[in-house]
């Protein structure tokens, strides 16, 4: 008997400079199923983040149609829809309420996105093995990981979320999925087929962010390239800086 | 007064996928400088990232020849070799047994890092300002951040690692930087351009890290493609998976 052929990854047509700075989250997906090739190179690629002393510390959980995977899916669905009703509520997300602004269009995404999420392609539980006590670091050894598995879905015409729509339902979810008592359910990730328009990456401009030498102080280079989205945090509008 | 002109980002060379799974931590650095412009799209990468409710919580410290950046960089220097002396003794990290182990090799390579650092062309501490009690799922909205800094700079032919050699000496460097009480210091990553060779990214094969439906029950696709290197916790060796 010889062993099965395995494929090789796939060739790129994202470069990563561009998947880095132009990958967000989705949460419309389409109805189409990722083929289990997609999710072995997302998968593998995955699992090749770098984690405190290689002892990579991760593990994925795939949740498909399995009768696990249907009954973990539920009850997760169930606590996402708890968890934006809090939220919503709380931070003022309406979908009424100016329904042009970015929160009524998050409140819109999110509401269909937690009142599908039975149906959302694929569900990841990613988990954190731990050796030693919590502690603020241990984050390091595991979503450098959820992040290269969300920029390889984006690589291969996919896209995700991460979320914490777990976080409440451990127990639950840790008998029904047989997680052992040291793993921590660090990640809820979602992914699928974008479906529909999304807008660009939206963050904060880059002198707010980024220091030298101390904090607070902006370097002469923090400028953000031509074309960039701030969100609201951010300045609304400002002249063209290209303009030379 | 016309704003000055800003550079777009520079074209991709490495494809998405390819960089997800080949970049490896390097801590050998030549005495390249990093130039402006290379710092400003990989500050600008690692800020694109997601993070919780998008607040953006991340903000990034960049240590170069300031007068703070060297004292910094000093003290971290001191707790890098004190951090490695211990870790290096408890965990069995010897240059002289068996010189051509994994381990041998990693405790000459720490020993020349840890000893030289602060030479390195350029340290980043990313910290996270917190606006809630500490939680295990914090790291979420720093790390990828951490995760797409590290792959920028393998995007523009640079590399680098991410450290824990702040821990324990968070007050000195929070008072030499004036980091707010509320901002955890998550990372100190060090970066320049790779010397030398550096292996292929190793790690344990997919099926002890994936599981699909429950924990422990590796799905039929999680299969390493071509080529793929293992830790000493995966398979020593094993024959080809390509022979068809």
């Amino acid at each position: 008997m010889t062993a099965p052929e395995v494929r090789p990854l796939p060739a790129d047509s994202v470069g990563l400079l561009e998947g880095l700075t132009t990958t967000r989250a989705i949460r419309r997906y389409t109805g189409d199923l990722m083929p289990p090739e997609v999710l072995r190179d997302i998968l593998f690629a995955a699992t090749r983040a770098a984690s405190g002393s290689n002892r990579q510390p991760f593990r994925f959980i795939v949740l498909i149609d399995g009768p696990r995977a249907v009954a973990a899916r539920r009850l997760l669905g169930e606590r996402a829809r708890e968890i934006w009703a809090g939220k919503g509520q709380r931070e003022g997300y309406r979908s009424d309420a100016e329904p042009r602004s970015a929160k009524a269009r998050m409140a819109r995404t999110m509401a269909e996105y937690v009142g599908g999420f039975e149906s959302v392609p694929v569900v990841v539980l990613t988990c954190l093995v731990r050796y030693r006590e919590p502690a603020p670091m241990e984050g390091a050894s595991v979503y450098p990981a959820c992040q290269n598995l969300l920029l390889a879905a984006r690589a291969l015409g996919y896209g995700g979320v991460m979320t914490g729509f777990h976080r409440g339902i451990e127990p639950q979810l840790s008998e029904l999925l047989s997680v052992p008592a040291e793993a921590f359910i660090a990640a809820t990730i979602t992914l699928g087929r974008p479906q529909g328009g999304h807008g660009p990456v939206r963050r904060r401009p880059l002198a707010e962010l980024v220091f030298e030498d101390t904090w607070g102080s902006a370097p002469e280079w923090a400028l953000d390239p031509p074309g960039t989205a701030y969100t609201a945090a951010g300045p609304p509008a400002r002249p063209s800086a290209t303009a030379g």
